[in-house]
């Protein structure tokens, strides 16, 4: 257990921000910063969310009696969205409800085993991508063909792998903004379909995480149509780190791999929707959510059981300060982890609706450092109130644009402004998809600080007298 | 990775000796202790060590090319008996050989799994504690009895866990001198035959473990004569606070446990053993080293690869800078893990050899912080001189004895004077027994600081000119 506790001065910061000065003029250059005023209603109910516990109780109650919460319609994921219908009622929410969707074809790990089987024979630690295919129940044995990053790779010809097991290791460093994820990641994204069309009998990667533990980081890849998907599967990285240092010794390393991953036909699911009705129908709905599934190596504490107690408790703030002018949807979305179907069928289901923003918290328990949006020109002035008042928790205007995320990415590409409060990604990706992402991985401090991003999000944006969306479509 | 790199300060401080001056009185109540002349060879061979990787690299070579060593003859330590006689030949050692002895029946780890049947559905981690009794392959579903310590299950009347499953959890926090192990780990050692005694179909503890992680923590118990041993096994500690928060929920929670460990009979094992043949075959042996085998979730790399790596590293510069009058003999000792074996038939075979001393490294890799003997009162000066030797590397006079360590402990058993380099325990049982224990986890300046302590003894000890022993045996 890693704990980075938010720097007491921060917190001692969060006073009413309607009591703060706009900046001094900066010597020569630069211009003063044009004065926000900051409700003094919403600096005092940000203030109240840093002390709320709703959002623990959620990530202790869903990763204590649900525990793993399978993706791709699992047993366990319809208890969690029982406990969720139960618990949101129980909140105050109202209009809640199940709304149900069937996955055509579920994806299911099965034994997953490998070893070094020459040189240095020993077990090692891996699991499977999701979307892998299938090694004999016997296992496949074959040798390496070492690769030290994707790009090395893509330089091989068509056809040099065959009866090879292809071994990318490529190594993952923390980002506050987790890019190095997309980086570093493409060795899963993209790895087994390249090692796959070119020949490769199967495809192991250094997991995609910034530890040196023993889990391994579980994760779905892809294969292109036409390509048949080859066993595929991530190894920890301690074991990724033992297994390149065999290899640079100079002998042939052959391993041995038992995975038997299948596809077991279609599943019923479903996402589970909350609301805060609002006073005005036609100012659109603010959407906010997260993930009920998790990969089933951990509990799923920071992804995302997290990010589903930090959007609720923030809604179920400003519900009880007063009922807002927009209509505050939460969205405990289904099956994210392996292919964002939740977020698929809720725009599926809900096109007809108008929608002013979609944020989504999935990117662990750890700060808000940064808000970015995708605002319209028009709604500027909600965009100006939302950095002074989050200001004071520690959190910087970006530059960049906002809406991402795989929940609301559908939502999005209607041409809906997405509002993002990015969390630091310093430490996420230690335990990313692990069998170490439980409870005691989230700083309740550090939640907290979240909650009272989200809950000043939820009050100036469901509040705003300005006209929201829609916005351009980004290609 | 959580790396305690050793402060520069104190590297700085690791100048000869021999250049230092006795401390000035200290005002009023202390006396200045009497001034000890540190060999100016013995100063500088300390300090060559520090920039010694030899130890690195056999904890290296055996992680990498054999990986886990598991206890009890298995394969795997057979080949790291050879690859341990080659290294040692390799690095100039002398008689340099395999004591072969039997081990009377191996007991061998099988399927172990579990998870709440009842009322959270959901898989928790655990391993079968050494000489676990098993459950039917199909497994064995018991309500849990709940225990917060050790006394609470000693306070329980016999008879009263019949058909129930003990769970002890206690917790337990780092020290330097790693007492905690010694209390919290009663659980462990114990508890499993106070709740057989007490009629209780299994029992699961919390790892013995500072750590917050899923990986199980291995480790052997012992049940009494005439005790029908019970499937016992320890929860991680992630598990182990999961369980605990569904029991203080107050419903009853019954667990379903699959292990099936057994014992298969007898096995071949050994010992590797090495000198550095002294000038005066009458003076003793200072006997040193490490284990070989590990628990088999890890690949034993701080217990005990580093273990062998610093006490062999150590006795390679003593050798390299003359022979001593004592004979060194560095001990890679056979399935300590399982039962002392290793070191209990090294004392059978070597009953007729005078010791003058003996010391074991088997506490990790971190740094030395303290030194303590059982040297007689003749020797003192030899114990004064090893103080004011090792005082530069940051290592204090301990006021207790010496001689601890479960390999040394049958021939100091016999007579033989201790003389024991204590590491810092605080990180130690992070991931002690655990799958984390692999290279990684060792940090080269603290092992460094390892070789330098151990050759400054070993300069001392095995040219000491005063008389070694033998010492009276504590009870």
């Amino acid at each position: 257990m890693i704990r980075h506790a938010i720097p007491l001065a921060l917190l001692a910061a969060a006073t009413p921000a309607s009591a703060q000065q706009p900046a001094a003029p900066a010597a020569r250059t630069r211009a003063a910063p044009p004065a926000v005023t900051v409700d003094p209603r919403v600096a005092a109910l940000r203030d109240k969310a840093l002390g709320d516990d709703v959002a623990y109780a959620i990530t202790e109650g869903l990763t204590t009696e649900i525990g793993q919460r399978g993706t791709g319609g699992s047993a366990a994921q319809a208890r969690a969205r029982e406990w969720g219908v139960a618990k949101l009622k129980a909140l105050g929410f109202r209009n809640v409800r199940i709304e149900p969707y069937t996955l055509p074809n579920v994806w299911e790990r099965g034994v997953e085993t490998a070893e070094v089987a020459a040189p240095y024979p020993q077990a090692l630690r891996l699991t499977a991508l999701g979307n892998s295919g299938a090694t004999p129940a016997a296992g496949l044995t074959a040798p390496v063909a070492f690769f030290a990053t994707l790009n090395d790779l893509l330089a091989v010809p068509a056809g040099s792998l065959t009866g090879r097991i292809a071994f990318v290791s490529n190594t993952m460093e923390p980002t506050q903004d987790g890019s190095s994820y997309g980086s570093a990641g493409a060795a899963r994204f993209v790895g087994p379909n390249i090692a796959a069309q070119k020949g490769a009998a199967a495809i192991v990667i250094r997991s995609i995480g910034t530890d040196h533990g023993r889990g391994p980081h579980a994760g779905s890849t892809n294969f292109a149509p036409g390509v048949t998907p080859i066993p595929a599967a991530a190894l920890s990285v301690a074991d990724a780190e033992n297994l390149e240092r065999m290899v640079k010794l100079g002998r042939p390393v052959t391993l041995k791999l038992v995975l038997t991953p299948r596809f077991v036909g279609p599943r019923q699911s479903g996402n589970v929707v909350a609301e805060v009705p609002g006073t005005d129908r036609d100012a659109g709905i603010v959407l906010v959510g997260g993930h009920l599934d998790s990969w089933e190596l951990g509990t799923g504490a920071i992804d995302d059981a997290s990010g589903l107690g930090i959007t609720t408790a923030a809604a179920r703030l400003v519900m009880e300060a007063g009922r807002p002018r927009r209509t505050i949807r939460v969205v405990w979305f289904g099956d994210e982890e392996i292919g964002g179907f939740g977020g698929q069928e809720y725009a599926r289901a809900h096109v007809g609706e108008r929608h002013a923003t979609a944020s989504e918290s999935d990117f662990g328990a750890d700060r808000v450092w940064r808000v970015e949006t995708s605002l319209p020109d028009a709604a500027r002035p909600v965009a100006d109130r939302l950095a002074a008042a989050l200001a004071p928790l520690g959190i910087v205007r970006g530059t960049g644009t906002g809406g991402d995320g795989t929940d609301i990415g559908p939502v999005i590409r209607t041409g809906v402004a997405g509002v993002d409060l990015n969390q630091s990604g310093l430490r996420y990706f230690d335990v990313h998809h692990t069998p170490e992402d439980t409870l005691d991985r989230v700083d309740p401090a550090q939640l907290r600080q979240n909650v009272a991003a989200w809950t000043t999000m939820l009050a100036i944006v469901a509040n705003a007298p300005e006209e929201i969306g829609p916005v351009p479509v980004r290609p």
